[in-house]
Formats: C-alpha cells, sequence, structure tokens
C-alpha cells in the first residue's frame, strides 16, 4: 500500500530530521557515536524492507557527518535529498534546515 | 511550542509501532539485540529533551520485550499507555495492535 508507505516515510523523515536539528551544536566523543548508532540502527529496522536495503547502501556512500548540529543536519538533508531523486521528487532547499525542523521542545 | 511538540510525538509513535509490528515473528538472537540496541538509542535521542527523561525512566521500570512480533508490538502498546496515562489521555485498546500498524511496506 502506496499511502500508508508514503505516511510512514512522511513520520520517519520528521523525526530523523528534528533529531538532527536537536543534536548538540559542539557534541561530545560520546554523543557523537551515539547518533552514529542510531541512524545504523534505524536503517536496519526501517519497516520497508526495500527502502531500508536502498538506504543502507547511501549510508555506506555518505556516511554520517557528526561534527556539528549544522553539519548533521546538512547531511541529513542530503541524503534524504539523495532518496528524493531517487523517487523523482524535487530537491529540497537545506539552506535552512535548522529553522525548518525547530520542534521547540 | 506543544503543537510541533505533539506533532514529532505522533510521527515517533506511528515509526516505534510499525518497527514492532513487522519485527520477526520468529526473531534471532541478533535481530534482538538490534532491536533493543534502537529502542534504548532512540529513547537517548528522542529530541524532546523532557520526554527522553521520562521514556528512560519507564524503559528501566517495563524493559523491552522481544521474544515475538506480537510480544514486541503489544509491550510498545503498553509503554506508549503509561505515557498516555502520564498526560492524562485515554488507554489505547492494544488487542489489534498488529493490524492497526501494518504499513503494507
Ligand atoms: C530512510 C528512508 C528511506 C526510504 N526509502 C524509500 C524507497 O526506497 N522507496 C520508496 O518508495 N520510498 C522510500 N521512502 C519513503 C519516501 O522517502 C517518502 O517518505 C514517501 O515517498 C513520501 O514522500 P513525500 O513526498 O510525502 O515527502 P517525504 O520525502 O516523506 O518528506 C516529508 C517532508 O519533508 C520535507 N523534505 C523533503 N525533502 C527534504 C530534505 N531533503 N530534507 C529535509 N526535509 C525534506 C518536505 O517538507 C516533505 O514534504 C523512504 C523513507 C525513509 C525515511
Ligand atoms: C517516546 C515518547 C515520549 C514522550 N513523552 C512525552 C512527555 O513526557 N510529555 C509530553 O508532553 N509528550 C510526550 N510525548 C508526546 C506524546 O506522547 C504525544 O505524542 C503527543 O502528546 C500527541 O498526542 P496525540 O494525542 O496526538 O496522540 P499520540 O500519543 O501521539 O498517538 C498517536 C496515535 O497513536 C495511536 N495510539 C495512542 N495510544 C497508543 C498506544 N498505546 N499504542 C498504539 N497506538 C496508540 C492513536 O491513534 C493516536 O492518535 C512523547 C512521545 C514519544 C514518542
Amino acid at each position: 500500500n502506496e499511502t500508508l508507505k508514503a505516511e510512514l516515510g512522511n513520520a520517519s523523515w520528521k523525526l530523523f530530521h528534528t533529531i538532527l536539528a536537536r543534536y548538540p551544536e559542539s557534541p561530545s566523543e560520546n554523543q557523537k557515536s551515539t547518533l552514529n548508532d542510531y541512524i545504523y540502527l534505524f536503517a536496519q529496522v526501517y519497516p520497508c524492507g526495500d527502502c531500508a536495503r536502498h538506504f543502507n547502501l547511501l549510508l555506506q556512500k555518505y556516511p554520517p557527518q557528526l561534527s556539528s548540529r549544522q553539519v548533521a543536519a546538512v547531511w541529513g538533508c542530503h541524503i534524504h535529498n539523495q532518496v528524493n531523486k531517487r523517487l523523482e521528487k524535487p530537491q529540497y532547499d537545506c539552506s535552512n534546515i535548522l529553522e525548518d525542523y525547530d520542534c521547540g521542545c
């Protein structure tokens, strides 16, 4: 079912980008490895098997860049744009990514 | 901002329950530990700090039960109900949880 798959994608991207936008501005080594591990596990457990396989290949090609909040959020925007490209969706403008995913929480 | 916080919660629960509903019926030890690690990391990186702190306490009290798909999905439903209780929201009926989160993907 394509609608349910799209709803799941929407929900997952929202969480994904919001996590990155709340990542510390100057993360510790510990915080870096926590987020890195989270991202790879997310790619493993993502419920759409085909999507997960493809996303794992993208992670090999574009490993998480987690040196700062800004760098991480832009990396996340770019990898989502790679998925958009494959699905022939428009490219998203990453220049205000932190503001776009400010959850105020 | 309460609306953004609620939207993030909605999105996150959707992903959470769908992951559990797609977990194998007879998981290997490896699949169990992957999902277990994912859940604890999710609790660490969840973007609402207050929610994350509270959810970590719930995980201490109700550790993930990952022996099968059905058991995992019902565990997830119960822990969400604990959050609902704290927020004075109605309890959700867990009896059709697998059908409720069938993403068809
Ligand atoms: C990890 C992952 C892998 C996926 N792989 C596949 C796949 O292989 N095949 C498949 O059919 N579907 C896949 N999906 C689902 C797909 O990406 C979409 O979620 C789905 O097609 C719905 O698309 P949408 O147009 O509603 O917007 P979505 O792509 O879901 O995006 C939601 C919203 O985020 C914003 N947005 C768009 N691009 C960006 C960006 N680059 N950065 C930040 N915000 C952005 C826009 O406001 C958009 O409306 C995957 C989803 C995830 C989370
Ligand atoms: C891990 C986590 C911790 C959170 N902690 C807090 C917190 O401490 N304080 C706070 O203010 N907010 C917290 N939230 C957000 C909060 O749980 C809600 O998401 C938010 O208040 C919006 O609620 P809602 O009524 O739209 O339904 P949500 O609770 O977001 O649920 C979304 C939908 O899931 C279904 N549902 C409801 N209960 C269950 C269940 N038990 N099992 C399966 N499906 C169900 C219903 O269809 C519901 O409409 C947390 C969210 C998450 C993911």
